[in-house]
């Protein structure tokens, strides 16, 4: 049995299948716009995107994949920037998977602050790219896994994935990263402070941006006694024996003027030291298994979605989700009537 | 063939069956407290949540849903106790779920404004209620459309879903109401400028608030303009015969003084009126039939990961993604590879 991708026509095909492997290997050679081109192709779920990753993804796991995450106005472009600068410094080279939420639809306007970031136009050991987030939510955590994929497989050596710490999904996307980096501002009001909490549940490390600011100091020391009176970070009772996480680390910086952030290159590159043992004599690194479980599922969706809409199915699922908006049926019944379809298709 | 439900231990037990019928009888002649205890049973996925959905689904449908989203601080909360006032006032019953985005894990930290709700602690035509989005993503929009079915079933005029409008999952579930409205404060940075852009495209109802503040007008003013410039919102040429949604109605609120609640009030219903005559005719409303396919979809979401997780397939699918994780095997195989586990299961 198994699937057999070749009656679909979004896959199998000799053509985007050639052209991927073109793609993947220009880009693996250096080929920037290559790479962009593969990018563009993930974003937009083509079957060249498919074919493409299947070839990259065994030579991906190299990187050190660090999520960058905080509620809007806490600097997070403005530290990518000195970040990419003093990595740069160290002669490593840096991708950065900007996540725009800024629109559900059409996704794409440009944050303010990635105009700093021009300033690496011509040097080829820094990619910058804004992945929109089109489709369903899942969709956010497969586009940025495969884009990161294959950042990885290319060769860079530490990929910045930045998003909004508001919307659970790209929370989701961050804390996914081997090293999850959650900023926070020295002030912030009550409703902030309690999105706050939430954030601080997924970091590894604390980052006070805005440190010229009055309150930072504080701001920083009342972090520091929360992560102290909250529970260890990934403490599970369940899972006692693995080696435990340590409690996020709390700095301050000042990403405009670059203060702090050679501190917060060192904290990084020793969480990714941690990590790496971790995993070195056992199973992969919680992260990493998350990692891999969003995507497989993330795609398993896509893939039960072309299903409904193949021709057998479309006029059957149609029929049942409006049965549903008219409460002619519940959604219950409905789900298990189209699983029932897609496991005949499947199995046969 | 089909799906039975049997053999799976979370549903189809008698006990919980017994129990959701006895909730929602209750729920359904008054109890609160039964109410109450249904949606926690809904928040945490129990099977008594599925057996008592799927006895109220076919009672709602008559409620007017209405989302209200938009950035952080924009004072949703105080729009919302301001509209509760102004639908007490003219008799109507309402209820609130306050979609709560402040922890991706835990869930649950009271939001500041939420204290003034208390006041209707003892006026029973009114009920709020906090969800916080558990799980994946998708569960957020399956979680808050379960909770309104229930609300609508048991006999609430007027629903509202206030969620924040950052991410790209609150976005969809405040924007699969009957009517969308999108919350802005009159001074806005760059940053937020650029979140307004996507969210308007989801906008029914665009409400300037904070109209107290000097800007407001000008706001309105040039959210008019843009909304004038943009395409109408819903204009999908492929679909060019049914009515078109209207460009969104800006509106100036000030929420803490109740000014301009009265006619937002008058705006809602109008566009509930509005959208009522587009379903009467013809297919359910668009909105219906988004939210209704977000419901199964997320449903069937939790089917799959309930049959990833069953006994046979457990161990092969850690083994899958664990082989995802050591990147030996790509994420579209391992899919293929479940999705045929999966299909042979339901098929049998």
């Amino acid at each position: 049995m198994g699937v057999d991708p070749a009656p679909r026509p979004a896959s199998g095909t000799t053509e985007p299948a050639a052209r991927a492997v073109e793609l993947a290997d220009a880009a693996r050679s250096g080929d920037r716009h290559a790479l962009a081109r593969l990018l563009t192709a993930i974003e937009n779920r083509t079957p060249v995107a498919e074919a493409a990753l299947r070839r990259l993804y065994p030579l991906a796991g190299r990187a050190h994949l660090v999520g960058i995450t905080g509620p809007p106005g806490a600097g997070k472009s403005t530290l990518v920037a000195a970040l990419i600068a003093e990595v740069r410094a160290a002669s490593r080279t840096v991708a950065v998977v900007a996540v725009d939420p800024s629109s559900p639809i059409t996704g794409g306007a440009i944050l303010g602050d990635r105009v700093r970031m021009q300033a690496y136009a011509t040097d080829r050991d820094v990619f910058i790219r804004s992945m929109a987030a089109r489709g369903h939510a899942g969709g956010l955590a497969s586009t940025t896994g495969a884009a990161c994929a294959v950042l990885d497989a290319v060769g860079f050596d530490l990929i910045l994935v930045e998003t909004v710490g508001t919307g659970q999904s790209e929370v989701e996307v961050a804390s996914s990263a081997d090293t999850t980096v959650v900023l926070e501002t020295p002030e912030m009001g009550d409703e902030v402070q309690a999105i706050k909490a939430g954030l601080l549940e997924v970091a590894d490390l604390v980052v006070v941006n805005k440190g010229d600011r009055p309150g930072a100091q504080r701001t920083a020391a009342q972090l520091r006694a929360m992560l102290v009176a909250a529970p260890a970070v990934g403490a599970d009772p369940s899972d006692a024996d693995r080696p435990r996480p340590k409690r996020p680390e709390v700095l301050v910086t000042t990403a405009a003027t670059g203060e702090g952030v050679p501190e917060l290159l060192a904290a990084l590159d020793r969480h990714r030291g941690a990590v790496g043992r971790e995993g070195a004599d056992g199973p992969p690194p919680a992260a990493r298994l998350a990692r891999a479980e969003a995507q497989v599922r993330a795609i398993l969706a896509d893939r039960i979605a072309d299903r409904l809409r193949d021709a057998d199915l479309t006029a059957d699922a149609t029929a049942t989700i409006r049965a549903v908006a008219e409460h002619e049926l519940d959604p219950f019944t409905a789900a298990d009537r189209l699983l029932a379809a897609i496991g005949r298709e499947v199995g046969s």
